[in-house]
């Protein structure tokens, strides 16, 4: 095969990786986006964290790469179009995060050859959330759909049975990666149970 | 103010951002996803196509930074939450562009003091579309709509009564970001003239 054919394949394969991943636009997620009376599709929230981080990133508390964390964002949810999305209030896995993790090495194996260890790595360096990029990234996932409840009379709390207790445990995480931020949020979340919202 | 009041000031500017461009997922466009009954909005494309990008960036003809536009495509429909979606093959009108500056500024006026400035440079940029990053950048936002038309029946170039010449002559353009990009999709517009879907 010469060059321009491998590179013509190579393109070929990019372009059938682009039509694959349109179904993340078919993934229902548990809020609704501020304003709007349908539920978040995985497509649009994987867009919404992005920027938020690029608009938050003067407030991460260690030095973060803001292109590795958008590059995280981008893909994190890729292995959601097979495995589906789960709340965060739920329990993960060890089960469900490997149905994930091979949902997204299929997606990944569409691209041309080399392209897939790159980002399988970055996704599981995401999870783990360990490093600085991943904890600002881990703590930016969570922000629009708080702001979603906080805005949207506590909708997804509500119809999950969310406990006061459990809003403030689980995303209390985002102090990892921006003590400011969750400082913002947690006055918000405690004007939400003043005001009866989160019960 | 001391500091932690005007870091916890311009917190709340970046949440209100982030609760205010919500209203992108709203933005109908003009084509449908691969396999689903409904448009698509431009948040979701707005993440279609950053991904997008990235995977093809070694296809780019020029030295790009991927970083830069990627930036790019995150807000580079900003503006059309107060102007709305145009169809590429409308002509665009100064007026129409006008009015979606002045949304892209209202919005990014909303971020904390010395932001807006960056972005509204970055996005001028890639509306001329005349350097290196905003030719790919440019050529990308165009591939996802091509490949909603080819794998969906062309269905807006007929809603829209889009003539063969123009489905070429606007989208050549592609060509200015990459060559080998534009060859395959080119090939796949001439299979779907020989087949009927571009008339």
């Amino acid at each position: 095969m010469n060059k321009a054919d491998s590179v013509n394949g190579d393109i070929e394969k990019v372009l059938s990786f682009i039509v694959e991943i349109e179904k993340l636009k078919d993934v229902k997620r548990k809020t609704r986006p501020v304003g709007l009376d349908r539920y978040e599709n995985s497509a649009e929230h994987s867009w919404h964290v992005c920027i938020s981080a690029l608009m938050l990133k003067e407030f991460a508390d260690k030095p973060i790469n803001i292109d590795r964390v958008i590059k995280m964002l981008l893909i994190h949810d890729l292995g959601e179009i097979d495995a589906g999305d789960t709340i965060i209030y739920q329990s993960e896995t060890q089960e469900m995060k490997q149905k994930e993790a091979a949902g997204l090495k299929r997606i990944l194996d569409i691209l041309p050859e080399g392209q897939a260890d790159t980002y399988m790595d970055l996704w599981y360096e995401f999870e783990l959330g360990e490093t600085a990029d991943a904890s600002f990234a881990k703590a930016i996932d969570r922000v629009p759909p708080l702001l979603h409840n906080l805005h949207g009379e506590g909708h997804s709390w509500r119809d999950n049975n969310v406990p006061k207790e459990k809003v403030f445990s689980v995303n209390r995480r985002i102090a990892k990666g921006s003590e400011g931020l969750w400082s913002s949020l947690e006055n918000k979340l405690s004007g939400a149970v003043e005001t009866g919202l989160i019960k």
